[in-house]
């Protein structure tokens, strides 16, 4: 006997399957996000040479548009998705790829002042000054509208994301973290966005304010369950899977919540050793040591158990949503988050 | 006879003197200024240790407050000072400081990727973070009245600022750069900020559109003005003055004005081996042939004229102010551009 209509046997498979994909989470959004490419691409045009080949080379990439399919995904589930809903993924993606182009500033500095070859000098100035062209360009598109909601949303993301980036640069420094200070640098650098582009979502979809309340919750819990896992991955993943190589945040000196349980866990005498290792500048066999550490004070473990009560609570926070293909998508990225391996 | 007022005598002084100076410029707001003061300290706070630490360092340094000044001088000159002008000014304030930060980038990239020390890590990324976050905070200023006017003219004055600055860096690397270009350079990367500063002054103290263009038009021909000076200190002044070592600009192959005239103006040969010279990374001996080759063809000249056609611009767009001491500032503003030394 067959009930279902096309579409729900759609949302039915991503559960049937072991993990979910975001080619089937990107499913009932998918005419909506082709027309979201043509406005971000229109968005990007400059007259300037050397901006057109820098960003023809970014949408090239394209990259996953896990940012747009969000803010989609949300209005799509709240209401009929709007202008305001492209023009509010237009905006987060602009704003997501300024940051990726800040991050691309190479941290290596206080070697060479003076006069660096000209070849150097493009590659951070040129970073530097596309990413502010971008935040402009993601700013103009939302004032073009006189659209405040979204850049005062906007401008607080910004915000908390430099100062949990910064907190985090400064607690690196320190090289003492709690969880609690953790779980305020994830929210701040990662939850942040990921909690604006499912209340823009929302907000361009529909006036209900608990529904803005509940996706914004959502995306919150949903960010702090992704960067978990992303941290998590340092521990877990192999070279080949993850693309980089394992135990980098040890090499880095940043304190992630497997190895912050496992410090907190182990003995004092333990925890001592490996934040002299990690201090010191750890090579491959002491990183072995500090990840075996890790593993044996059941880090892992506790790192997992806390992605999945933050995406419990986001699984939680749109029950009040009515049933629906973006719904069951929204319910799919919980599960994509905490079950990835790259 | 003694007919001036207390006020119109420093007035006169300015202009009785050889030449201006900031201070001149600054009385009739000094009050305005002290307010404008705690503002920009209030803006900057923040609960992450590591950002308080860069911005006080950034408010000890407090620099001229050129951009500020051009703010509260146009709205006294135009209308009452308000909050909105502190506002105003506040928000151009941390643009520009955000600027600032991002210019600190250090020029050094492709070197040593991977693993560089933590305390190079720091300078970059930081850098880049607080530039970041300082924008988000002059947003959030504009944003907390609603002022959707002024973050308008900041958006497109921050999509201005990157573009001319990538456009310059794109023609240092073509090594090919017209009088038409260049100004258009200067105008987006200089000239921008100077007229968002004034139009913003403006439209804060009263609601003449006539006045707002006029300021406006003010402010985008004393930032003409301004650097075309300022590239011209590269071939007048002396270490010592100017605090960095002439010919500068020609060992980063930047093209300005006084060049671009020369190669204009001298012979074919001269053009083509200053060009080359420049290419190849031209040393002491050889930046002092460019230079001679710079002046002998007029180069200094020229671009001392320009200066003064667009200075002489400035001053007839504010001939319909009524008379003020806020005024004189502003004519005064002018003087101080064309004529200062470094």
């Amino acid at each position: 006997m067959r009930v279902e209509s096309e579409e729900s046997r759609t949302d039915l498979s991503i559960f049937a399957s072991a993990s979910v994909s975001l080619e089937q989470i990107r499913r009932p959004i998918e005419r909506e996000l082709d027309q979201f490419d043509a406005v971000f691409r229109r968005a990007l045009k400059s007259k300037i040479g050397l901006v057109d080949i820098v960003t023809r080379y970014i949408i090239r990439q394209k990259g996953k548009r896990v940012r747009p399919m969000l803010v989609l995904l949300s209005a799509k589930a709240c209401g009929p998705v709007s202008d305001r809903s492209f023009r509010g993924a237009g905006l987060v993606e602009l704003l997501h790829t300024a940051t990726l182009v800040h991050d691309d500033v190479v941290d290596d500095a206080d070697t060479r002042r003076g006069f660096a070859s000209i070849n150097a000098v493009w590659k951070n100035k040129v970073a530097v000054l596309l990413g502010d062209y971008l935040l402009s360009r993601g700013l103009l598109l939302a004032l073009e509208q006189h659209d405040v909601d979204f850049l005062n949303l906007t401008s607080i993301a910004v915000k908390r994301m430099s100062e949990g980036e910064l907190l985090q640069i400064q607690k690196t420094r320190q090289l003492d973290l709690t969880e609690e200070t953790y779980l305020q640098i994830i929210g701040d650098k990662t939850a942040s966005l990921f909690a604006t582009c499912t209340e823009i979502g929302a907000a361009s979809a529909t006036d209900s304010a608990s529904l803005h309340q509940a996706l914004r919750s959502y995306g919150e819990n949903l960010g702090l369950a992704f960067q978990i896992r992303d941290d998590l991955l340092d521990y877990l993943g192999k070279k080949s899977i993850i693309g980089k190589p394992t135990g980098i945040d040890i090499k880095e000196k940043k304190l992630t919540l497997p190895l912050i349980h496992a410090l907190r866990n182990g003995s004092r005498k333990d925890a001592r050793q490996a934040l002299r290792t990690i201090k010191d500048g750890a090579k491959e066999k002491q990183i072995e040591w500090v990840m075996k550490f890790v593993k044996e004070e059941g880090g892992i473990e506790y790192a997992s158990e806390r992605a999945l009560t933050f995406a419990a609570l986001a699984r939680t926070n749109i029950e009040l949503l009515p049933p629906s293909s973006s719904k069951e998508s929204l319910l799919g990225f919980i599960r994509f988050v905490t079950e990835r391996e790259k």
